[in-house]
């Protein structure tokens, strides 16, 4: 696997970026396709990296307020049907379940029974089931702020699924709120994004471009939606989360209203916000290598494994003993919000596999160690950010003095090339011929392979955003909020523009 | 609400315990009943318990080995048919779903569209989907053991429901392992009911008889099912979890097999193992009382309440500054895994209302603090395990040095007392007519009210169970693990017997 040229995960991302990812997916262990159509099983590497994504924004969340609920797996139909662009926007991808019970049937096998009166749909999101408990839970400005969130699974039938990115069962957090003024639920809605965009950025070292969605690209049924887009490494775009600004929509939908401070009844203003599983897809996107799965060490399961060198039954005792007190001395480093999380691997497997299989599983750092390391109070380190044969000789000492700093280094290195990447493939676009070109794949066997992100005028209309989309498969994935306000012509049509947007290919 | 014989929840548990157990839960805002027949809504205060239940647990599967994952909702008929016994158990109580969209009818309103091809079970239970893959993930002894476990919802489609006890949709972990021997997998069942009976003792002060069901109680498919049964205040039992040994059956439905060390292919031996927010249910009917919620410390959501007394604006400011230090102060006191919780309740609200909504909510202590008690540098502490009148003034010194002794002291106080009211109401009983006396309500209007635990010989035929399960709906909980072999008769049929078993009425 070491040679020259050859590389852990077959083909690589310049021959078959969409394959490499499966194939990276599938190295390090992560998840793999159920047996039910569009659904997808999380192994333990995987579902350990959702687990330190709940427990990192779990906290963010309480430390606003928030506090977990949760709320049926099912929704009736007549609820969903209350918001009439909410229907419309989940109707053509939901699962509903018509019957209460298996019988064994005249040909044989069993058959659905006891058919319900009313269907269920499995909630593909639950603003209309939680709206009718907000409206019982709220009587009075006292109420409100209500804020809550659940971490709950949620099903969308999607037809092309692929693991992580869009799986027709997902795990996700949903956070609803509902507030007395339009203003509040707005400073919600951002202080959400904000939330989102800090975490995506920090833990998972992926750089972003937060904003605001177009009319067209909302959520159904939001009057504003904020998202934030990532690149990955084939330049296309990854919606990463997104907050809602939902104003008295739903609020109308399920008659949630309040006693102001001067007894006038008012209807709520609500929120919603959510990030899902897809952002463990977008982590193995960004960072990846043709190795395979890169993490970064704030997010990683576990930050360092630890490889004794057992050659024979006479230093074997040796070797473990010494990899027990280095293990030990490490987890007693503080790392992020706890520890540093430490593996040691003992199985009886070729030195080489075993390393290649911690370099595919992505861990940040691996340590070599045999009989001359023991005596010589060293170890061999190796960095998952780093080529493999760069790994080398430190001593003991030296390493357990930089150890924590060597993984801050990584991480602050992962998110510094991802944002160079980033700003190399996000060009200024200002003529349609460009525009085109921009967008046209170089190589038709690559269609993937693209120009990236375009900051290009536009002049606010769908007609343009429907005409790109079908000639390019190109959408607006973001009103940036930080891009100053600046006159131009929409790119499309000539039109007057005041601000600059991000017109990509996306997932 | 304190005036003398009148209690905080109507009615009391002498008056109606179901009912009183309704109202305890709506009192605390732990739960409610969802607009989905069956279904509930876990309030903040209700999903905080299951939080801790859930880090708590989760803590001793790792510790024990354990991975967590996640396999999908759905399950395909055809898996689910796999195991005879098994689909028998689950099939009259399945949520089925067989469309993938809704449409437009030509009655008005969506309909259900897109058939699908093979329905597909909201999962009751994993143990066949799972199977499938563990058949793909084992493939040598050294693939073993495998050690699995996830967090998730469930549906058993219920006729009658109660908060908590019995829903539609229920919250639960289920372990699933794989292993080379029999013995391994029995050793795996037994280890998994001693963390579950650990945690219940001692995390929530309920005091369980651990042991084995009988054939005809056990989880479908199962070779052997293990239990722990805790006794209710009206004296019925309540299964708090179950811990199955599989045998080989589960593994040959699935064809989970393995190359052993001398190159045979072998049967792998599974187990499955949960326990689910029912939890949540047994430990409100066990220690609460007739003014509402009692939480043993070790798992309440918090502590402490601090309840400043804020009578006027002179004197406002010196109260909170005293009640803030106060809490920081708590809040650095070891507790548990963690530190102390405390909340502090300042809203707006009549001094006797703000108390009694933390007694209901089932807080382990209340600090009332005024202007009076910051001058003397003090508080009026009270503990939900005594009665409210008998609340007192302790220095703060006092009472800092000695919280958390108090609070272990209150965790203790409630496991004994609760072990106490069952040793009362378990009684050994040798003939029919004792037996039938016993399970036979004195006042017929209050038909739960009845003897309690029976302990009685039993001639290990189902026949008997079917009797007396007919005749008094009383069944036999448990085997009891630490009973003495004992020589006896069997209470129905005086045919021998080796060993006394627990009889009950059981929720």
């Amino acid at each position: 696997m070491s040679k020259k040229n050859k590389t852990a995960i077959s083909p690589t991302r310049d021959e078959n970026y969409p394959e490499w990812y499966q194939q990276v997916i599938r190295a390090a262990d992560l998840a793999e396709n159920a047996p039910v159509r569009g659904c997808m099983i999380i192994k333990p590497w995987g579902y350990a990296l959702w687990e330190n994504m709940q427990a990192s924004l779990d906290k963010d969340f309480k430390k606003t307020g928030h506090k977990n609920v949760y709320f049926p797996l099912f929704i009736p139909k007549s609820y969903f049907e209350k918001e009439a662009k909410h229907v419309d926007g989940f109707a053509k991808e939901c699962a509903v379940v018509t019957h209460s019970r298996l019988e064994a049937s005249s040909e044989g096998g069993l058959a659905p029974a006891g058919e319900l009166d009313e269907p269920l749909i499995v909630r593909p999101t639950s603003e209309t089931i939680i709206g009718e408990a907000f409206a019982r839970w709220i009587q009075s400005y006292r109420d409100l702020p209500l804020l809550t969130n659940q971490w709950a699974n949620v099903v969308r039938w999607e037809m092309r699924t692929r693991l992580f990115l869009r799986t027709s069962e997902f795990l996700w957090q949903e956070g609803h709120t509902a507030h007395a003024t339009e203003e509040e639920a707005m400073a919600e809605t951002k202080q959400m994004l904000d939330i989102y965009v800090n975490f995506v950025e920090n833990m998972l070292a992926i750089p972003v471009i937060p904003g605001r969605k177009t009319e067209s690209e909302r959520f159904p049924g939001a009057e504003e939606t904020l998202t934030f887009e990532a690149m990955m490494q084939d330049r296309k775009a990854l919606q990463g989360g997104t907050s809602h600004f939902l104003g008295q929509k739903f609020a109308k939908a399920s008659d949630i209203t309040f006693m102001d401070k001067d007894g006038q009844e008012q209807y709520a203003w609500t929120t919603s916000w959510g990030v899902t599983t897809r952002m463990i897809g977008a982590m193995v996107m960004v960072h990846s290598d043709d190795n395979g799965l890169v993490l970064p060490p704030r997010i990683a399961p576990s930050q360092i494994v630890i490889l004794p060198i057992l050659k024979d039954d006479e230093t074997k005792e040796k070797v473990l003993e010494y990899c027990e007190s280095l293990k030990a001395e490490l987890e007693n480093k503080a790392f992020g919000d706890g520890f540093l999380n430490v593996e040691m691997d003992t199985r009886d497997l070729r030195g080489g596999e075993k390393l290649w299989h911690w370099i595919k599983h992505g861990i940040p750092m691996f340590l070599e160690i045999g009989p001359r390391d023991v005596d010589s109070n060293a170890l061999v380190v190796g960095r998952r950010d780093k080529d493999p044969k760069e790994r080398g000789p430190q001593s003991r000492e030296e390493f357990l003095s930089t150890v924590v700093d060597q993984l801050e280094e990584m991480q602050q290195g992962l998110f510094d090339k991802a944002k160079a990447f980033q700003q190399e493939h996000t060009v200024r676009i200002d003529t349609k011929e460009e525009f085109y070109k921009f967008f046209t794949p170089k190589n038709k066997e690559k269609p993937e392979i693209h120009g990236g992100f375009a900051l290009a005028h536009w002049n606010g209309s769908a007609e343009v955003e429907e005409q790109i989309k079908k000639d390019l498969k190109v959408t607006i994935r973001v009103i940036p909020n930080n891009s100053e306000a600046e006159e131009g012509k929409c790119v499309i049509t000539g039109e007057p523009s005041k601000q600059r947007v991000v017109f990509a290919k996306a997932y």
